[in-house]
């Protein structure tokens, strides 16, 4: 053991490559990045951009001033890639300990395992069906109460003739409970900001996105998202909100208080990992659709479509589960809060009302309708999304004070009731009272007594509530200009709240688009077809939102369930499959598009087609930092503690005579370990006599997960700093190596199939030459002119 | 160059592993695997058979004679695997000649590609449509003048007396139509026996089945369907067929077709591997259950319960569109054969009715019911289950000569007759004549004018037909002895029937059986319960189907999508889950068992739990016979020529100095591969001068896809054996390893989430050192007593 403390000398990077500072010219080069934005906007198309090169950044004259005046604005570039999100272990390390103890288990220990993982799946189901029962008796409860007073405010000065007053009162309401939304998003949890799709969805992917799996996350999101729509923002109540508030910060909850309790303590141990962690939300993600949609199978659909690489079948099935009982829940406690125990047909949240099968069916002569309408909804998508994209852009550099952000979010509210009112006010379409009183607040205001305004319907209401207006009013309800009004208000509207710093989705403002569109469109046709009007009024709704959002094989499902009515499957898909395409054809979804602007480092299921010429050798980060099998604790504190080249993951490697050449590969150990292994002292003097005479657990480990304390907490004397640290029980002894030759698309696939951190690239006598990680692998992406390579850049 | 000519000395198996005849007891120990059978049912359950272990053969006084007197026991012992099957290539052999390929072409070509992908789908879904289609017209023909002509005859002679007759005419048609169609299967095309649905699951699974992929299969198929269900057989017309057939065959022929025409050979060339069959397979199982039962979004879920390891968004949606069109061009020529020309709102071949929204709420208290029923579905697919694999078991040892089988079938045929005959004769349960004519044959029988005998609907009528009218007849239309006695009987003849050689499925049996049963326990609740029987008698249909089939989502979309109605959704699913749960506890799924009984080398989800303390070094297999880089043609051709190792890759690797030692890896190259390289004669002399001018294209391998000629088939001269072969440029360069200390799970994980064939196994200097391949893995599965692993057999 007498060379062992030599120090390993080639450094380079782990998880987080590229070593910042010097030699990064991003890293300093805000206003470069800045600059490019503008170029961007005078260029030949939207998403033109000039490629970010270095050279381009080089230029800038002022790169220092420019970053301490707007040190925001960096990271949020599509052209670039930030280092600050890791990767999830969604590959277990085998090391000694981990696989003793799964040979120490029983058979009997996997079935009770088993059993524990349906367990916690029947818990996530009944937790969100709770949630989402709480969220709709609050929003309607709210909701209501300021309609009413509202309501009757303008009731009260219809006559009198003040109604500027109600107005006031309108915006003034509105402004105040979105302020106390946006304040609790902006101030105390900012990743509860927006959708949550676009988390769920990198989290799926296999990006860590810090905080997102947070109690403290799920609080803020309820309280914001019932603030939201309570608020009358254009947003929807549930749709989005579930996906990923519920599963994440309940999962998290769930283990967290599994391990409180002593019983349970040791089966829910088990689950302390992000393999098990990452089952778990996808179960979550489907049972926040099933809730929200009562739809079961679009949910199941949903994390498919979004993470499906890892799938497997008892998988499927226990997500499933959830998903039946998060339905089952929810509408079990909706059934007593409407007095109605016991009657579970009424599916999720979202309830568009059944369709008479009669009123559905459709026609040969139909398709090409439909098709139409699919391209109209994509380009009317693309167009939505272009212009959120702008409006994003604008965000990321101007309004990225928490407090700017509120104001934002009260100047929303504020227009949103000032231009319903407006449309209410000077809307002349009054329909007569139906006996069914579909309307729960049918405003008078101008229109003969025993009528309401039908703009109203529309406008004074929450958007479900609309949607299902819009989807079943009988024929006749709304005359044409109030939905052509309403629709093009309503666009800007949702397209202006969408990225705000309140809890609120997408989805159900594009559906009402979409709704209101669609039954324009039937009434047109009607026009000028022999064929009525009233088996038009609701076939046309779901191309906007299917333009927008793209999800086309879930939210088939989803509207399919959510109607209740599978006659219509078809068309459905039919006008989702065009909108796509007409949509992809112009530019990405609206999720994607805030995923890149985070520059998240985002894998899509295939390498781009035209890789095949890189190999590993280009795409690899090197030269790696290494360990001993048997290494220096000093040498391992000074590295960890290295904040320049944060790196999360080394290669162990065996000793070789020759200090420049690389070592051959035995092993594979993450931070998170090492830092575990720092803070028990497991060292062994030079006499190779153990310090710590307790042996490691995996439970230490596991103790630790998922918050491991920085290097810096650690303490290590000087003494400490000369004994020596034996890596081999803890480190990974089989990770997943490729060769040098290796192409990209081949390293691209064995990165995501098994959902690989790190990735070894050996020559072949199995000496380590580079490491790929994430970032190498989402770095390359095809744009318009072929293979685009993406900048890395740290926050 | 100097000792090149060097023979590689350690030879052992590739793909193809144990070497047959001597040292494999199991191979000469064919009275062995058949006394194993008989041990099997003395034991103490159905299931628990002595492990056959090498001494249990071995302990056989005469296994020579019993190899020759029953020579085709052998592979049929669910205890086996067999050497038959080999793996799919769905990992691209990455060579020189795939890389220049991939580099030549333009990101325009890589769009072109995935357009003809669509097309291709396309052609799929309208193929598939059109032979669903075609299936319908002509088995409702055919049964339809066969139950006319039965139904004239049994009127003649009811009043004269000499129903025998009728009875025999009843019975001699079902036995010629059955004859014919078990004819053309027996005789010409066996794989085309049976469900189908076995043997999709292993091709998703990665197993090739020799003659599936065949348009002589499709047309088989497509003949014997139509003469099993006309000759009123219990099976199903199309749910299983289409899934198989149609998917294959089509796919098949439309890529062979395509290579055809000129126009389209540069682009349907392109798919002439098994990674692009492998999703047309899976758009073609989605697009013939999409056209089976109306049922789009369960195609896609069937194909991905079965095949979701090579999962991707882009594949999603090219499966669902495939979907898609099946049904539309399904529905279209229905609507034209029915005279409704372009009313498209009529779904797949499996029409059960609308159910009104109305009439299937339910409520809380009907919950328990359905988890009983649920339970009970799964014990009655248990006992199903278990009483074919008896009758599978007798029919592997005795009914094995195609006579026999035909004969089997015709009786099956005539007794089916006889039964459903003396069921109508006795029953006395008389029934008023509707107004809406739901029967197509109300047969009269003993009843008075303007009533028909009930227990006819069921019998008297293809299973279709029966199925929807015990779902839709009004309440009273059964009384509940004909429904316990028709369940009871249905229930031993669809068991009987499933497993003959005829091209039929099980599904719509077991559906009917369901439907029959569930509306028995209707009626016998609304005895019991307070509750009327009318909202009870389409609930309780599915758990019959579940408890034996086993495929708990796609099923549920399946029905949810066959019924038209959600709101049925979550009982369904309630249901299904119980069944399966309940069933799996006595006896896998129907599917399993077969694929099982036919040793099929067949990869689960995952490793078995307990498999972690084997690693790469227990599981491979070793010796590998190697090649050099540069090789000796003589060499070659013998290893191919060796029959008793029937390899098909073999690791290419770098000399060494010492003969003894194995070598470095440098790439691996299959047995197709190698054999177009000896056809084209693609030889160096000694000197390094080329014979053979012409540089070899991919198209050439292409060309030779997917029947390799057998290496007898291939004439080298004792020249041209001295010469050499350079297979530096055809090889793979970079094949996926792992070391010895790899655990079973993970070996296991890389090599299903990655579809290989091939895994090689190195040492820590990248010597060979074993070779993983399907059968290695799929060797291990856990019995009731912990790991147990299966013996390998030459069939």
């Amino acid at each position: 053991m007498a060379n062992i403390t030599k120090k390993v000398s080639w450094s380079s990077r782990g998880d987080e490559p590229a070593p910042a500072g010097e030699g990064t010219p991003l890293l300093n080069g805000a206003g470069g990045a800045a600059r490019s934005y503008s170029r961007q906007f005078s260029g030949s198309g939207i998403f033109q951009i000039g490629r970010l090169s270095t050279v381009d950044l080089e230029e800038d004259p002022a790169p220092e001033e420019s970053a301490i005046s707007r040190p925001k604005e960096i990271p949020h570039n599509e052209k670039l890639l930030s280092l600050k999100y890791e990767s999830l272990d969604y590959d277990n390390s085998e090391n000694q300990l981990f696989l003793e103890e799964e040979r120490r288990m029983s058979y009997m220990g996997f079935r009770c395992l088993e059993i524990s993982r349906w367990v916690v799946c029947a818990l996530i189901g009944i937790l969100t069906g709770l949630i989402a029962c709480f969220i709709d008796i609050v929003v309607e409860n709210l909701a209501g109460l300021k309609y009413k007073v509202i309501k009757e405010n303008i009731e009260k000065f219809t006559e009198a003739g003040g109604l500027s007053i109600s107005l006031i009162l309108w915006a003034f309401l509105n402004s105040v409970i979105v302020m106390m939304g946006a304040i609790i998003v902006a101030f105390f949890e900012p990743i509860a900001a927006g959708s949550g799709i676009p988390q769920i969805k990198c989290y799926l992917n296999g990006v860590k996105i810090p905080r997102v799996v947070r109690l403290k996350t799920l609080v803020v999101k309820v309280c914001g998202v019932i603030c939201s729509v309570a608020g009358g923002l254009a947003v929807g109540k549930v749709g989005e909100l579930l996906h990923h508030a519920l599963s994440n910060g309940l999962m998290s909850s769930l283990v967290d208080v599994g391990s409180l309790t002593p019983l349970s303590q040791q089966i829910f141990e088990y689950f302390r990992r992000d393999t098990e962690k990452r089952d778990f939300v996808s179960a979550g993600a489907a049972a926040g659709v099933s809730a929200a949609f009562g739809a079961p199978v679009g949910g199941v659909l949903f994390s498919l479509e979004e993470g499906a690489s890892f799938w497997n079948q008892m998988l499927t099935w226990r997500i499933f589960f959830a998903s039946m009982i998060s339905t089952f829940t929810l509408n079990f406690f909706l059934s007593i809060y409407h007095n109605k125990t016991g009657e579970l047909s009424n599916p999720g949240l979202i309830n568009f009302g059944r369709f008479d099968s009669d009123s559905v069916e459709y026609n040969l002569y139909e398709i090409p309708l439909f098709i139409c309408m699919g391209a109209l909804g994509g380009l009317l998508g693309a167009l939505f999304n272009v212009l959120n994209y702008w409006l994003t852009i604008f965000r990321i550099r101007y309004i990225h004070r928490p407090c700017l952000q509120v104001m934002e979010a009260m100047l929303v509210a504020a227009v949103t009731a000032t231009v319903s009112f407006a449309m209410i006010y000077f809307s002349d379409d009054c329909q007569p009272l139906g006996e069914d009183q579909a309307e729960n607040y049918p405003l008078q205001l101008f229109c003969a007594d025993g009528e309401y305004n039908s703009m109203a319907t529309a406008f004074f209401n929450t958007p479900e509530r609309s949607v299902r207006s819009l989807f079943h009013n009988p024929p006749g309800s709304y005359n044409p200009p109030t939905l052509g009004v309403f629709t093009l208000t309503y666009f800007f509207l949702a397209c202006w709240t969408y990225g705000l710093t309140v809890s609120a989705g997408v989805f159900i403002p594009s559906l009402l688009i979409g709704a209101a569109w669609g039954r324009l469109f039937g009434i047109m046709l009607a026009h000028i077809t022999p064929y009525g009007s009233y088996h038009d009024t609701s076939k046309h709704s779901p191309p906007s939102s299917g333009g927008i959002v793209r999800m086309t094989l879930s939210l088939t499902v989803i509207l399919v369930e959510a109607t209740g009515n599978v006659t219509y499957g078809f068309p459905i898909m039919l006008v989702l499959m065009t909108a796509k395409i007409v949509g992809d054809y112009f530019v990405e979804g609206l999720y994607d598009i805030h995923i890149k602007l985070q520059s998240v480092p985002f894998l899509h299921w295939e390498a781009p087609a035209t890789s095949h010429a890189l190999t590993a050798r280009e795409v690899m980060s090197s030269p790696v930092t290494c360990f001993n099998r048997v290494e220096k604790v000093g040498t391992i504190v000074d590295v960890l503690s290295n904040t320049s080249t944060n790196h999360n993951g080394f290669p162990v490697v065996t000793r070789v005579m020759d200090d420049d050449e690389p070592g051959k590969i035995c092993g594979l150990i993450l931070r998170s370990q090492l830092i575990v292994l720092l803070k028990h002292k497991v060292f062994v003097e030079r006499t190779r006599s153990r310090l710590n005479q307790r042996k490691l657990q995996l439970k230490d480990f596991r103790d630790a997960y998922p918050r491991f304390p920085p290097i810096q907490s650690i303490h290590v004397s000087q003494d400490e700093r000369e004994c020596m640290m034996d890596l081999t029980e803890f480190m990974n002894p089989t990770p997943y190596t490729v060769t040098q030759e290796t192409s990209l698309p081949r390293v691209f696939k064995l990165f995501r199939a098994l959902g690989l951190r790190h990735l070894v690239v050996v020559d072949s006598e199995n000496r380590v030459v580079g490491l790929v990680t994430r970032k190498d692998l989402a770095r390359y992406h095809l744009g318009k002119h072929g293979l685009e390579e993406l900048q890395l850049a740290q926050t």
